[in-house]
């Protein structure tokens, strides 16, 4: 089968990490996986719980790439505007989906709670959306177009994410090799081998060569990073790399 | 003197972040010294190390911004291309820099280095900026327009911040009081206390009333946040929950 190179794009909901509050560690986490599944992650964003920010967002992101991952902003209180958004985005009725509102009578039920409206909320969804089941929790995500909507709590959004990679390893069987990486570390400023590292870049279109400076017991050193779908191309361009610093 | 609310959002220029290989930590401090200068960040883009991208992404948002503060691409390396992009981003000719140039060439002899080619390109940069000065590194970041661009290294970035804040708090006395933010954690679901929160929203206007859910021991939780440049009224709505949750 020939494989085609997916692309992918991240939309981070939340007011509180745009405040300094909270750390986002959704970006790494997703990102990690696409290169896992072989998905091209182009961008991330933050923005802010605005739905007017998600709107734009979201139809200029679904365009440019083949998938689109959001999380925060569809739980039960006022500042959880996402599924509002998706349905103006998409030109869709905002409404009750059944089998999201069921999941959560009979979650409430089994756990001996009271159904608020606010709970209830949860379960308003654009029309026709495919649901992202999950074992965290007892609101579902769902699917839009190619774009799929995540809650912001780590957990719960991994475990989401857990069936979303399901669903996409199986409806797109020509995703292809995982993006490879390996590294080097050595105890050279990067000016020192700035030369030689575009020389095998330029050799290497293929593979993308990253260089990070770092400082370790008061001495500059670089980690070296290549990254490709192709990990013969990785392991023939570390080795030139070694032999040519031999020679520096 | 009558103060003006600043805008202000992030670009962080990183191939590793959207590899999944680092995570990113810019943003969260970036993030909350601008809270704490009374700037509001309104949204952070995590892009590709690819010249059209930064050159779009810096048009845009500096048009949309009062400021904007960029991380990454401005060492020796090829794939350093932060301020070839800027040049082309605002039309300017990008040559070296004679302060930068003195600065790394004074540095690397200090330190008894071999000066490359390499190094010596940390000082291409447009013609006309404002060189920002820090204590981390040899090589400077610089301003240009209402852009900070600075390294991507969070130490030497945090260096490089410490003297943008300087710059921003002097050139702007009209910044206003800083972002406060305090908040209440409740073993309440937030679909039990949606209803409360909504009301008390609509009644402080000025204030941003975030909830977010938490597990802990099993039972799930809310942290309700309030965040203001207006600390009375976050006292005032924060006295009021608490005395509509005894009412629950």
């Amino acid at each position: 089968m020939i494989s085609k190179l997916y692309t992918a794009s991240i939309i981070v909901i939340g007011d509180e990490i745009l405040s300094g509050k909270t750390q986002d560690v959704n970006i790494q986490y997703i990102a990690c996986n696409l290169a896992a599944m072989g998905i091209k992650l182009q961008e991330a964003r933050i923005i802010a719980d605005s739905k007017i920010e998600i709107i734009q967002t979201v139809q200029k992101l679904s365009k440019k790439n083949d998938f689109v991952f959001t999380t925060g902003g569809i739980g039960p209180t006022h500042d959880d505007i996402t599924s509002e958004a998706m349905a103006e985005a998409f030109k869709r009725q905002l409404e009750y989906n059944n089998t999201a509102l069921q999941l959560i009578i009979d979650g409430y039920q089994k756990k001996g709670k009271v159904l608020s409206e606010g709970s209830k909320k949860m379960a308003m969804m654009p029309q026709g959306v495919e649901l992202i089941m999950n074992s965290a929790s007892i609101a579902p995500g769902y699917r839009i177009e190619n774009i799929f909507v995540m809650a912001g709590i780590p957990w719960v959004m991994q475990a989401m994410f857990h069936e979303v990679k399901q669903y996409i390893l199986s409806s797109y069987p020509n995703l292809g090799d995982p993006f490879y990486s390996d590294g080097i570390e050595i105890f050279l400023g990067e000016g020192m081998i700035a030369a030689c590292l575009k020389d095998l870049q330029d050799k290497y279109t293929e593979v993308d060569i990253g260089s990070y400076p770092f400082k370790k017991d008061d001495k500059w050193g670089t980690n070296i990073n290549f990254r490709s779908k192709n990990i013969k191309l990785i392991n023939a361009a570390m080795i030139e790399l070694k032999a040519r610093l031999k020679e520096l």
